[in-house]
């Protein structure tokens, strides 16, 4: 039984949601094999994340390694394989919540920097969980700045061994997942030294416990680092080498190999290293940045529908609170970012596909362009995404804040990606690196690469927007964004010249631009993103209501952020006051327009109940009912543990005895 | 040993830093009386927080129900009393982790709303502890909105009884602190039932739990709401109403009483309930919002003199975190709203005593303005610093996500002040219409009460800057905030009355203006708080270097200000393009001045590191050292409990029999 109040929006939805989600997926077979996954995960008791928010961190753990075993079962039994079409949504159906992940990013790195002979000896070992893998990198003093790592690994080329140890407190590895207490393998980063002499980072296959019984091997200190924001389900851990010594085969050699004799060798290009990182920044984004923020949307934009509070009009029924305009204004925009960014990310990963085939032909010329966006994509989208799951929790008051409404738990997890793979602010500013010198470039009449071309055309013009419908137009808030975005990266460049003509060193000037730096890298992204949703919206099917809705949304995205941030638009007057009321009155009009479809909207992103865990987001919207169900089975309803202790001597007053 | 890193940071300091602690308590007398309070309960061990980040919701709840118990001995011990000196350092002193915080407010609700008979039996049975007492208001379905609360007290004449009711679901008490497990009162907010008449909402005592055991009484089902964000300590509870009998005299009756016969009589003004909230409100600001942003502050900067990482210049040592713009940006706004928030709060303090002096004396006049400033700045001052928590957290990268840094927690705290005694939005709307209802007075020449008697001098002028030092004068940048809130108030009241003249009905023209109202209310508090900075400052002893650097601070909140919404700056014009620039700069260089006396701003917040409770944050600086220590400590830090029954048949490959 759905709650009518629910039940009414969908039925006034002025487009197919069938049709959407189908859209979202990349196709109705996509839907098909998605579903299917889901199914037969969300049928198996042993996937159930039912007590989730009731477990301790220890219970979590136990449970995502028992999921992650578990896995593996049933992947034979239903014939998924890791290539496979089922493979992208296992994760999903999952809601991530399983252990090992680390194991995949020890063998990927094993694939990507070991030898032949290598690969050959410890994937196949892998792939049959003959062992557990982690990837050792972070230490507890160096997170970005990987050439400053501490540990070391010296080669003894009497033993033809390298030497492993934490010199410092500082050089303990520090966050490795899977590490803490389930991984037995590992590779570590380290700084080489042969002869005394130092080589920089190299990555090393070490043994952490024994395979007999799990004990820590000789030398290895290792633990878990104790409670997170979120993440219970892993064991991040910490590791101190005291003399370990690795085979000279442990070092990983498809790029540079140590000889018997103790020549270093390097061969081959490590271009594709950074490849690596860009496609793990941008996978990022559509496993743990969308997913969270259409989990918050979908969360939020039910529960205020059918939350009623107040009166709109004196002497009718209380009204739905999404009926209010201060409520559309938080949760709408949230709604257009998350189906912006959405396309954003497939804009990414052709970008990334059509990188990859350039990449196999050996040409690396795109790398640079692929590197500045999936940084700044990273960036603004996790910065984004989080802001919206924040506000998503908070638009549904005391509720939100409850653990029962899962909206806690995406927001303690999302935050987590804004510093995790690129903390943001560094990524922002290697963008703005690029975005400087493809500025300097293209004033010189230098070719640049096609997503930077645009700075070259500085154009001094004015907004033409002559009433608020003119900024429905696409090309009117797009040129806006442009016209910003060029005039930030232009106007810090200067800035930037002008120190270093003063006399300032290039590293000071540099330092006392980054504020602007960043600011002209998140105007870039940004107007990447607007002009990408639009140009989307142009190819979109005409029928069953998708393209006029996912207009709707591409409008309000862009002028969200225009009204957001209006300071950079009217600075150099390009948009005038009078322009400004045109883009506020567009924008509260759209609020609106939009937020009598905004059921369907979630609705499409096509969320079982189970992977919401929440109790205000739910298909049916029986919130009330659903908290007190929840709440009923929490560990902490029981009779008062403090009580014969405390309270009963407290108030039978023998408060003095005590 | 301080770390030598942290060391030369306080030897630099411009100013006294413990005159300045002095200046904050209010006086050396002040700061020797909380030094000794804090020394008196973090030398017992009852009060220790050490095992905190490590417990479950259970363990949490019975350790602050230990303490509240150990509390009332403690005052005994010490000679405190709830009206001394020491009281109001003892919340402080103990971070908040203790039980019965509702007892108090139910003992308040007693004395504002009952009658000298009630008074004379509760309260010293309350006082004694013979009962737990908690406070009943909020339902499932109903928070802001208390007209809509459903519960329902019939009364019966036959008997001289109220039946008390849970007519549905969404009716369910939800959320009343020690109500989940330790109360054995509450006060109940029922609508009143006479003869088959409604006459709106009543408090009425009601017993829930049995004085001699503990067990639920007749017609009460009562438990605990289950996990929160934070606020495991305390127990949250639900409250179901069956048939619930509770005498005639259990009615709270200083203003409305029920006859024997039913007759109802209301006596007395109920306008000191307002005050009631205003008081709550603001005295909310310091114990919960100054504080948690005050540590974050400390915790966060002191972390970015000793985390090294990356170089600013090639070739030397890695560059301290504080030493980049982008660093600098991120924390030392956070420090100057935490200092002008400070200020701000004894600006509201002394309006408030000043009210109460003139309530005292039947003068109720000055209630809407103190209720107008007092929402607004709770929505304010909550909501900046609640941004700030986050960005401190986020600031210190993964150790900011780890709990042992003590942001995570300060963060899911804080948060809640955006939501509890009143949610923000509704706050500013509340703020909002004072505004508009005083702008209108001002336009026809009324009298209006003195924060607001800027909205009738609406000037036309321009900013008269004419180079960035002009932009260190707090006139000229106090001017700039008073047009923009003027401009904001009185163009929203524009298009208000626009609305309603072309026919919209005026509770929808209100809906469509909300959004808007919402920056007014925001830029008039803005306004205030750095006029009040300003002010502050002025006065201030210019010895020991306290005032230079307070005014440092204020013109950093200031351009902040400016510089993070430069639109509502520029939109009329009265901030140039040009002068913006200026601003930008004068922001700029200011932040490379504070960065030198960060730490000793820090350090005069005087916070101890057991109430900081971190490995980031503590006063000598050993982080590294304190997060292997304090994560060793962990639960999880033992032989993972997935071993036997996992990792075990995974690893000796017995898969296929799982």
């Amino acid at each position: 039984s759905v709650n009518p109040d629910l039940g009414s929006e969908r039925q006034t939805a002025s487009f197919s949601v069938e049709r959407l989600t189908a859209l979202l997926d990349g196709g109705a077979e996509q839907t098909r094999i998605r579903r299917a996954v889901v199914e037969a995960i969300e049928s198996d008791p042993v996937f159930s994340r039912e007590n989730q928010y009731f477990q301790t961190q220890n219970e979590r753990y136990e449970a995502a390694v028992k999921k992650a075993v578990h896995l593996q079962k049933k992947m034979r039994e239903m014939g998924w394989t890791e290539n496979g079409p089922e493979y992208t949504y296992i994760y999903r159906a999952l809601s991530g919540d399983v252990a090992f992940l680390l194991h995949r990013v020890f063998m990927r790195s094993i694939s990507v920097l070991g030898s032949d002979t290598q690969i050959a000896k410890w994937i196949p070992l892998a792939t049959q969980y003959k062992l557990i893998g982690s990837y050792a990198q972070t230490e507890l003093g160096h997170g970005t700045y990987l050439q400053g790592l501490e540990t070391t690994a010296v080669f003894d080329t009497a033993t033809q061994e390298f030497i492993l140890n934490t010199p410092k407190i500082s050089a303990m590895k520090w966050w490795p997942g899977d590490m803490g207490r389930s991984a037995t393998h590992t590779v570590v980063f380290a700084q080489l030294y042969i002869h005394g002499k130092c080589y920089g980072i190299h990555p090393f296959i070490v043994q952490l416990r024994s395979l007999r019984d799990h004990s820590l091997c000789p030398g290895i200190t290792a633990g878990d680092i104790g409670p997170k924001m979120n993440f219970e389900h892993i064991d991040n851990g910490y590791l101190l080498l005291k003399n370990v010594r690795v085979p000279r085969e442990n070092m990983l050699s498809k790029f540079c190999e140590v000889r018997p004799d103790g020549t270093y060798v390097r061969q081959g290009s490590q271009q594709i290293n950074y490849f690596t990182m860009t496609t793990v920044r941008i996978s990022l984004i559509s496993d743990e940045v969308l997913i969270p923020l259409k989990k918050a949307c979908t969360i939020a934009i039910r529960y205020s529908v059918v939350r009623r509070q107040s009166k709109l009009k004196p002497g009718e029924q209380e009204a739905k609170i999404l009926d209010y305009q201060t409520q559309q204004e938080k949760l709408l925009p949230q709604l257009a970012a998350a189906y912006a960014f959405h396309f954003t990310n497939d804009y990414l990963q052709e970008l990334l596909d059509r990188g990859y085939r350039e990449i196999e032909r050996k040409n690396f010329d795109v790398l640079p362009e692929l590197h500045a966006l999936s940084s700044g994509f990273k960036a603004m989208i996790t910065q984004h995404s989080t802001a919206g799951v924040e506000i998503c929790l908070r638009a549904c008051g005391g509720h939100g804040y409850s653990l029962l409404s899962g909206l806690p738990s995406l927001y303690t997890k999302i935050l987590a990606s804004c510093i995790y793979e690129g903390e943001n602010t560094i990524l922002l500013l290697q963008t703005a690196r690029f975005l400087i010198k493809c500025f300097m470039a293209a004033s010189a009449g230098q070719p640049v690469p096609p997503s930077v071309t645009y700075l070259a055309a500085v154009k001094r013009g004015k907004c033409p927007a002559k009433n608020k419908l003119d900024f429905l137009s696409p090309d009117i808030y797009t040129e806006a964004y442009q016209h910003v975005a060029v005039r930030l990266t232009s106007s810090t460049a200067a800035k930037l010249q002008d120190l270093i003509q003063s006399g300032v060193k290039k590293h000071d000037a540099w330092n006392q631009c980054t504020v602007q730096l960043v600011q002209a890298a998140k105007a870039h992204c940004h107007y990447i993103a607007v002009k990408n949703f639009a140009e989307t919206v142009e190819k979109l099917e005409t029928k069953a209501g998708i393209q006029k809705i996912m207009k709707h949304l591409c409008d309000l995205f862009a002028l969200h952020g225009i009204f957001s941030n209006t300071g950079a638009f009217l600075y150099d007057g390009y948009t005038s006051a009078a322009q400004m009321d045109m883009v506020t009155a567009a924008y509260l009009d759209l609020l609106a327009v939009i937020r009598k479809d905004a059921v369907p909207l979630v609705d499409a992103f096509d969320f079982t109940d189970q992977s919401l865990l929440s109790a205000l987001g739910s298909y049916d919207g029986q919130v009330y009912q659903r908290l007190y169900e929840w709440a009923q089975k929490s560990p902490t309803n029981q009779m008062s543990p403090a009580y014969e202790r405390y309270l009963k001597p407290l108030l039978h007053n023998t408060l003095s005895k005590l």
